[in-house]
């Protein structure tokens, strides 16, 4: 019988800029589910950017002639959308909220930068510069802490289109599979499986974010019993090339 | 600290238009996990369609005007299209593939009409008429084999736009909270949560599917954990409605 655990690893301080978070995440593992081989650490992408220093504060950012337009649209804090703006390739809607593709490929509301639960009232929280090799990076720090293989998935909770609410989504990938291809495959019944390309990452992520939650701090959840199936690749995978999007 | 099981229950037969789903699934279920008070047990929509009767034999299908233009632009059975067409109450996109919008309100490829894991080349399987009902219907006749009061998710994978692959999501629901409200309360500093509503059931879904895999044929999966904070609604709540909805 297939089984996963999912476990919350609580406990985590409030990070700053600076702070060895893969310390961080392996301490306190080790107080409570533990880290073992195969398991695959989905991390909240706003303690990874605050370890990063992806922070601004407001107060220092002079809106251009751009955002300045885009505030009046949509009523927001003209500073907040200059930083929104800079992180972004592109704006993709704006209408009650801008939803723009981000340097990294990701469409999403404000280009992922967020007010919530970052100390000052002025300061906001970016993405990470670069999702995949953040994942990396701690990937490499946490095996190196605990001796043991394993993945990390740095997500965020995205909205999308059709549906209603957010959902978590893998923005950083490493040491795992982020889609499983059945292509090719027959199905149950010998047919060739035509269209079916899974995004487990994002279904990863999706099941970190149940023993997360947004208030109760516990940025980390440890998934237990995943075995991947394909070699290893990065989140880049999961971003549906432009030319390939029929919504962009 | 948070903790939630995920099991595949593995075993059942072949589903055939008319059989009780629900005791197929309690005995099989039975057999590995079982089922206890709380479980979250998700089903793939293509066993609650089957069991349903939701199957058409293309050789009975004549297709229309509209069909046939369809068919020729992307490059598909007309007949299928014709299918397709009469789940649907309009096409959103019509670029190698029909995105429509189902009679439910769901945006998805080919109005969820599926040719694979279904016995006989010329058949095909829709979604349910109704799958909140389908879920509902599930979750009475589980509790009143079992004994215990359980939630039921009816799911299927869908595709979405800007990201790669499918994921599942949640289309019907019955007995749990398919959104977490999280705006007005606090965030960790005080400040107001203020756009934060999360679509759990999706997550749930999603955290299904990665124990049911598409050829395996563990078409349920039981969650076992899950804490329900709000109180429990329907699959409907998912559906972004069409005037908040920037995409459709």
């Amino acid at each position: 019988m297939e089984r996963l655990e999912i476990f919350g690893v609580p406990g985590l301080p409030e990070v700053r800029p600076g702070d060895d978070l893969a310390r961080l995440i392996a301490d306190n593992a080790a107080r409570s589910c533990g880290l073992r081989a195969g398991d695959v650490v989905v991390v909240a992408q706003k303690v990874v950017s605050k370890a990063e220093g992806r922070l601004r504060d407001l107060r220092t950012v002079v809106p251009g002639e751009e955002a300045l337009r885009y505030a009046e649209r949509i009523r927001q804090d003209p500073r907040f959308i200059q930083v929104v703006l800079e992180e972004s390739l592109r704006v993709v809607r704006d209408e009650r909220v801008l939803i723009t593709e981000t340097r990294h490929g990701f469409v999403c509301a404000n280009a992922g930068v967020d007010h919530s639960n970052v100390p000052g009232e002025e300061v906001v929280c970016l993405l990470p510069e670069d999702c995949d090799r953040s994942a990396a990076e701690l990937r490499r720090d946490l095996t190196r802490l605990t001796g043991v293989e394993l993945a990390v998935i740095v997500a965020d909770t995205f909205g999308r289109p059709w549906r209603t609410g957010i959902a978590n989504v893998a923005l950083g990938v490493a040491g795992l599979a982020p889609l499983l291809d059945y292509r090719g495959r027959p199905d149950d019944f010998g047919l060739e499986l035509r269209a079916t390309v899974v995004a487990v990452a994002d279904e990863l992520a999706g099941a970190a974010e149940l023993v997360m939650g947004k208030t109760a701090r516990v940025p980390v959840a440890v998934i237990r019993g995943w075995r991947a199936e394909a070699p290893p690749a990065t989140g880049r995978e999961l971003v549906r090339p432009r030319e390939l999007d029929l919504f962009r």
